[in-house]
């Protein structure tokens, strides 16, 4: 049923967009995350300009793919379009993260890919979390930029350049998973990268951790 | 009614304190929000050297546009004739905030703008966030320094040299966003200047971008 | 009795790993404790991907000294072969922390040991903290790496290469003291190095301050 | 009466050691604030090597000015012959606090003082932040490197070579106040000088803020 999974997203969101603030990874508004609604061409989002305080299940908001208000009495976020654009183009994609976290978006001012130098990175992104192109908001420029970049990665993050970062993930959780992991990363990489060169991880070492770590890790 | 007003304006500055402290922008008693009572020549501010943890929306004061205590039993904030000077002379402001913000500080010890690299930075400032002169407390020197600086600039901050942040807005609501905005993009170009040189926004991209922000963005 | 160690273990790890989040050591759910149970061949540890704010006494699981489960219904910790290959080689040690924590990895990235330049690591660490080898996960290359690089070193903590921090102790409070500790000092010690050169300790005062630490600090 | 005054004390230190903890200034249980007993040869200081989650009243301890146990079931803190040496040579000091606050032991490591080229830092400091000796804990050494540097400067703060930071004040919180601020200076003028050299202030300007802020700022 639609409703119930759109009642259960909702919930999920509210908490989801909790955990940025409990990572530090928004300032004020800004940052937003979206899910794809199972068996339909809808996904929530949170709604444009309200406080991370303010927001309920009650107040997230429904699009369909186009970004188009389907259901909700607020306007939805403004980096809507980017979402919808990838959920047109990214079936496998459930989840969708924007942030302009502070270390990951120092890398973007620069237009700069994080290189992988870090087991964890290794795991999580298998390889380089990749820099994407500048483009505007308020067409598909975002939302392409992001496809583009992905396809040709591992990564579930990409650094917008001069903007901040997008992550996927099968569902949200994974979104904001791949959002946090992203920032704890970028920070440990620009730290080290400051007092010298970080070692490489080889290419094959990269790659096994990559696998093992999407098939061993966690509970199963 | 003013009396309705300035209760309703205690209980919001009451919680605007707090704010500051959420996003991390003051240490100990160091900074401090006013909002101009609309309909009177007067403002509502905090008392000076009160911890934020005993603030009250009975602590704050009340002074006129000159910045004498009008109403409330403590001294008004030692920055009250700045935030005097500005609303005598910018009529459009409804609240003014001062922080030490620890990275916005950083830059204005060294009286260095903060360069526009960042579309949140074009969104939400325009452009540059300006340096201003280095001035004296206990005059007009302050005040005065923030409004020549702002003059020339969209931006609702500056950096005062030596000193800290000033920052501005239609209602003080909107002054402490610009406060957490100002230290969180001081934070990232900071950082992103560490380890290279950001790439610049085209000025026409910047205002592209000011122009959506100011009235597309958010409820409307 | 077994069995009431165990439990009193399970309650001490919750709250164990609590602290990892207290002190900032860790992001979402990379960051692990384990305890020797004392007169048993069997040790407590967090369970595989379980996020921190879920963790509960109940959900930590106990494995034999080989890393096979024994008791639990969730998988141990990916990380759960280097902990058993610690207790195993290092009958002195009671407990093992891992972590990712941010300056301390930074100086992993680049296989940097963290030299003695405050009191503060002398008394705990007693000298530098090494750089253990690069390792990969999933037999007892992390293992053997840990114990190889701590014996010739009084320091409780290993930077291992590219990926973390492990810290040992009597118990398993101590090896977290000693992980708060050893970021507390990477960050310190990276950052004094950003605007100079620290000064040494001599290497008789470093034994000095690390004897008195062992033999008269805290309660007795 | 001096039982109800201690009384007083024990309370008002459980409170400030919780700032320490708020502020940012202390890892584990490295940090301690005491208070002299006025009206006797006395003060009150922080157990040695207890959590700050598990600091009571009841838990803090009497000493006398040399330093010796009278009150208390837990040995005193391991610094607390630095701080009887202070309360016995400098009689207007009424509290002392010891961090290791990171960008301040920064300095310290490098045993180079803070310049004044903040505002905040004329207001507080009346000028640099001085560096003291390195000394070893266990006589007199400390106590003496602290009252020696402090002689000849403003500052109620002193940056201990290789060790951390030690602030005096007319009372407890005043000196808490100066190691907030300490490292709140501490830290901004650090990323000031990673992007360039911030501009000095001149002397007369350090002299007029510093002569203001003492008898014009707080409430009176």
């Amino acid at each position: 049923m639609t409703s119930a999974t759109v009642s259960r997203l909702r919930a999920e969101l509210a908490d989801l967009h909790r955990e940025l603030i409990t990572w530090g990874l928004v300032a004020w508004t800004a940052g937003n995350v979206s899910a794809r609604v199972l068996g339909a061409d809808l996904f929530v989002i949170k709604p444009s300009g309200v406080s991370y305080a303010a927001l309920t299940p009650e107040s997230m908001v429904v699009c369909d793919l186009d970004g188009r208000l389907v259901e909700g009495e607020l306007s939805p976020s403004s980096d809507t379009a980017a979402h919808a654009y990838v959920y047109r183009h990214m079936p496998e994609v459930g989840g969708v993260v924007h942030t302009h976290s502070t270390y990951a978006t120092a890398w973007a001012a620069r237009g700069e890919a994080i290189p992988c130098v870090l087991t964890a990175m290794a795991d999580e992104f298998g390889g380089e979390i990749p820099a994407g192109p500048f483009a505007l908001i308020g067409g598909d420029d975002i939302g392409k930029g992001i496809v583009a970049t992905l396809a040709g990665h591992r990564s579930p993050a990409v650094l917008m350049r001069n903007h901040g970062v997008f992550t996927i993930g099968a569902d949200a959780t994974a979104a904001v998973k791949a959002a946090v992991m992203c920032e704890d990363v970028a920070r440990t990489v620009h730290l080290s990268r400051q007092l010298g060169e970080p070692t490489g991880i080889a290419q094959s070492d990269v790659d096994s951790l990559h696998d093992r770590y999407r098939n061993v890790y966690g509970q199963h």
